[in-house]
């Protein structure tokens, strides 16, 4: 029943309503974009989306749309201020190191989450995060934060050890690059073990041949080592994840 | 449309048609057990069924029926001979070690996929084998082997690396429960790095918490440690088998 509700969804091309959000956070202005099918008028499942290091960019504009298609709010959450973007590697290295390893990470993405809770469109109880990249780990954060989040997916995220006692009610669904040299393996069992540990629910998924941010259709285009686009692990990767949204949201 | 195709197929119930398939393969007498839904008139994607190394087990013969509730026309192959099966261990490991590091193994699951694609039900282009634990490393075998199927599914299969030169057009999903200490870090590294150096398409799925032998609701019942059902990493794994088999046979 669920499949074939999903299927329909597509195959009627219901109209996607699509809105920039301005909120604030500590002082600082931001702006997200939210999406969702009109035609839905009871409360459905919500997805938070976190952007990768670049910013809120049309990406990550467009996979909230594309969430928003397969009946789910969608938000995509600005971590760095309106407007704020870059397709400069040391200008996003920067804009995102304002946010590893402090509790502003969390705190920002809880901003986001509120927005979207905020919206009145969403069952507050059926609610998940997903993020590129930079936005991975921040989901991951978000996760640990123990913000009401069923689960999160970081796809081509650097996997952050939950913190010991963290809650640990949220899924985790990694996805990654198996040639993505800028996570070393001993990090991924540091991660793991984390999870153990803290008795975490946790799938990691490896892909082939998939360097880091191979979601992304534009990766190649930023000229950066080892960061390049994978249609198969991208098209693997968006289905490993809506299995596992119909799975928290027993659809 | 495939999606809804599958949900009608489960929804009507289809009768399942099952018989068991008597063959030989060097001298030996063979017992296959095979399954399809006999409201499905045109040539099926096929999918062969590899035994753990209890033999083909009543677990076994459900696998192949679940296939064919699918849509699929399963083949649960015999790797031992007629009725040969046990529930000892250390008989297990002594019917298993025939094979392990042997061409034979590869040989024996040819000769099933011969009586799978002898069924006259089968489109010969879509014929995909999945494995359990012994299986699952039978069926990395058969794809090394150059054998006429599009992918393989290892479920707690142990990894077997491939071969050099080896072809390399089946794609490979292994399904593994990150709690396995059968299976050791190294052997991964060595198997993926096979993979990786031969240009296969392979993905890795980890289970947290899922043990040797987890997709088996029957694997505590026989009291060796480390070897345990996991319900979930169970699930999952099935779903993502689903998707591959989809992706595989273009559905």
């Amino acid at each position: 029943m669920t499949l074939f509700t999903s299927s329909l969804a597509i195959s009627l091309q219901a109209k996607i309503i699509t809105r920039a959000v301005a909120y604030e956070h500590e002082g600082v202005q931001l702006e997200g974009w939210l999406a969702y099918d009109d035609t839905v008028t009871t409360p459905r499942p919500g997805v938070l989306v976190v952007h990768e290091w670049w910013g809120l960019n049309d990406y990550v504009r467009h996979r909230a749309e594309q969430l928003a298609g397969l009946g789910y709010v969608a938000f995509a959450l600005d971590m760095y201020g309106r407007g704020v973007l870059t397709r400069d590697p040391a200008e996003a290295g920067k804009l995102a190191g304002q946010f590893y390893g402090k509790p502003l990470m969390a705190a920002r993405a809880q901003a986001g989450l509120e927005q979207l809770l905020a919206t009145g469109l969403v069952n507050p109880g059926k609610v998940a995060a997903i993020g590129y990249c930079f936005g991975g780990t921040t989901s991951q954060a978000l996760a640990y934060s123990g913000a009401p989040v069923l689960g999160i997916v970081s796809f081509h995220g650097n996997p952050l050890p939950a913190p010991e006692g963290a809650p640990n009610r949220a899924k985790i669904l990694m996805l990654h690059g198996a040639a993505d040299f800028f996570i070393k393996p001993e990090a991924i069992a540091q991660f793991t073990a984390s999870l153990d540990a803290g008795g975490f629910d946790w799938q990691w998924i490896n892909y082939a041949g998939a360097y880091h941010a191979f979601s992304n259709p534009d990766a190649d285009k930023f000229g950066v080592k080892g960061v390049a686009y994978n249609a198969a692990a991208d098209r693997r990767s968006w289905e490993h994840m809506r299995l596992f949204l119909r799975e928290l949201f027993g659809e």
